[in-house]
């Protein structure tokens, strides 16, 4: 089970080295991808984020403005991740009631050389980030689950769907 | 289930309104932070990552410093939080064979005026996304989970543990 | 009406080359700046903006948290400032009917070794572009006045009011 | 007056949420933005920032960088702003003796799917704002005021002019 | 020797003031950039580099990494150059046995309306600054030379070799 | 020649895993730093940036705001830097005729609990990198050297000299 000689981690050059890997024969396409995660909690603080929601303390709708932001910092953060022009970002919430958890899908898209399921995948984990923050006053024991990506659209590999 | 008079979400004024809270009457103290979580993939992606650890390809140490990196523009991330000069990042990974899954387990320190539990969080998703973004040309479906904060010492709200 | 010999502009080398000034010698003390400005506009943006306060379409949330987080990136955009831990920034909006303006007014605070003008000013400035990048949709001749430091506490200099 | 079923405020959805909005189907052309403000001042503050342009302490060389710098953030700084790929940014600086005020415009310029009257903007803001740092030494009530787009060209809205 | 009436040096206009240059008409070309430079450290030092590389310990993996991070940050720390989407970015490390010196060479590459020069310069700098930092605690007295351009291919001025 | 068991490079654990080491328990102090480099370029080039520093074409002013704003930025660059609130940064440039080079020196200050040599030389770097940027439109050749810490006050350490 050792690394083959030209590794498939295509992130690594053949003497196993990082690089950022060449791009620049790719043709522009149009390029989505889908991403999801959720954070559970207490009962107490899910009324809360609930409430606020429709009124004020509006926890998502502060979540959703800090994932949008964290999608166009991902190549600072990722450290082979090239540098994207996102065309769209948008960010949903779902409530889930019966588990008192909060889902977070991202849909991001470029029209570029490579993918941008970094981009929907960072921009989930800091939405529900920034859930945990806004809520961790109260409930120190939320937790993250089920972060991976949903689906992908464009490029020389084409569809993907979870 | 309306939102009570005072919220108990502190990072909301009394009308609701989000702000960064005045944190400047506390003491300078030393807090730690100790938050984890996990990311599951499939058995050929993890023997890749394993072997690649030991000589070449070297996936957990480019995690380990994408990890690092991250906590330090926490501040940059989440809206609300606080910039903090954090005094300590220390990052690490263990390889779980039976779920082919990855560990990450991050503590960060600071001596400061409020906790750092945001800052080994991020610290924790960034490394995680990292081994995504390393992997994912071979393996798509990985699942991220269990991030949560571990332990947390010092401040008011004194010792945490989940 | 020559610059004198060693300047007044204290971000100025006696040989008149910019510096970012020593600070070291000075006391952390308790230190607050409150910084305003306004955005005039259409009355038929103004009243969007009114009624999304209220129920969706939130500019003015939107426009907060920006502030917020632009307060914090201060030393990097202000080339001399030094970079400061603020630990309270706060940010209030007042909507002036009459002429259909908006007010943003931001305090920032810190316990530091210089003052929080700038942080106060930087978030004022953000906040208010937030607002015309959300309605320049339907009102592109948007107009930003009046910004100014309105108050300063702490410090050699001490307080100051305008 | 309350807010259409689908709001003219494109940065949100039909359901009122903040998104990064849709510019993939765009064409990539060139677009071009000049903004303007200025910086009010004491009489003698200003003498000292005329005199300092001509030979030593440069606040407007200064100022300007920063300007240009800040324009490079500006998708940083403002929540739902697409990344441009800035082709031009060129930023004047007018003395105005009689009102001693200081005049600052700014054109940017991208061949891109999306305007960049916010890159305009923000060059402006951040530039008064530095003028503002460099003197606040010597006069801690001076006064931005005027900041407003002046015209743009390119896309699909066309030429605009204030 | 003045200045002559339309300085050629490209980022100042004809008054002498600092633009960021417009490229805006340029076409879009693949650019490459080589850049090099070497650090050089006393024996001891130079030897633990060496053996950490290849087990633990691992300077080189660590400064390449921070190599490829860098030059995503270029336009952020260079006041007047344009952000490039870099397609590609790789580093190598040579080591000098003769001279105890580490030589970081540094590809970088683009498909854009300007060079990638500052891009592949940047890199070599920061891949130098870390091995710097990681050592320094054993040898503060290490020297950074022969940093510069080796090789440039595209855009208007062609092929330029050092 | 194998790393000894406890690496005397300190930014490793025990293990040969990287970790940004811990600070808290130190004393926060004053330090110092001040780091030095050159660049060499062709007379005529040299001749325009001297030139140009007395009047317009201001290579060197634009060089030192940019050397001041890497400094602040040296954390983000550099994986295991603390972040550091500085509190001085100076930057002189040298004009060296008869070498046809520029000496760029730069003094860091702190008051905490690391040192500030990264700050002061990251700033030499960009210093050094923006002088090449502004003048490689005449002159692809310039060579950076001679980079390397002078002299360093404070902290366990005490007092260092090259």
């Amino acid at each position: 089970m050792s690394t083959p000689e030209s590794s498939p981690l295509t992130h690594f050059d053949a003497d196993g080295q990082a690089h950022m890997v060449d791009v620049g024969a790719k043709a522009e396409t149009r390029r989505v991808a889908v991403a999801t995660g959720r954070i559970h909690m207490l009962p107490a603080t899910f009324d809360m984020v609930k409430s606020g929601s429709a009124k004020k303390g509006d926890v998502l709708g502060i979540a959703r403005i800090a994932a949008i932001q964290a999608s166009k910092r991902t190549s600072e953060l990722i450290p082979l991740c090239h540098p994207i022009p996102l065309t769209r970002v948008a960010v949903e919430f779902e409530l889930d009631e019966a588990a008192h958890a909060i889902r977070c899908t991202v849909t991001a898209e470029t029209v570029g050389r490579t993918g941008v399921e970094m981009e929907a995948l960072t921009a989930v984990n800091v939405g529900l980030l920034t859930i945990y923050d806004m809520c961790k006053a109260v409930d120190r024991g939320m937790r993250m689950d089920g972060i991976q990506l949903m689906e992908k659209l464009g490029g020389k590999s084409g569809h993907w769907k979870a």
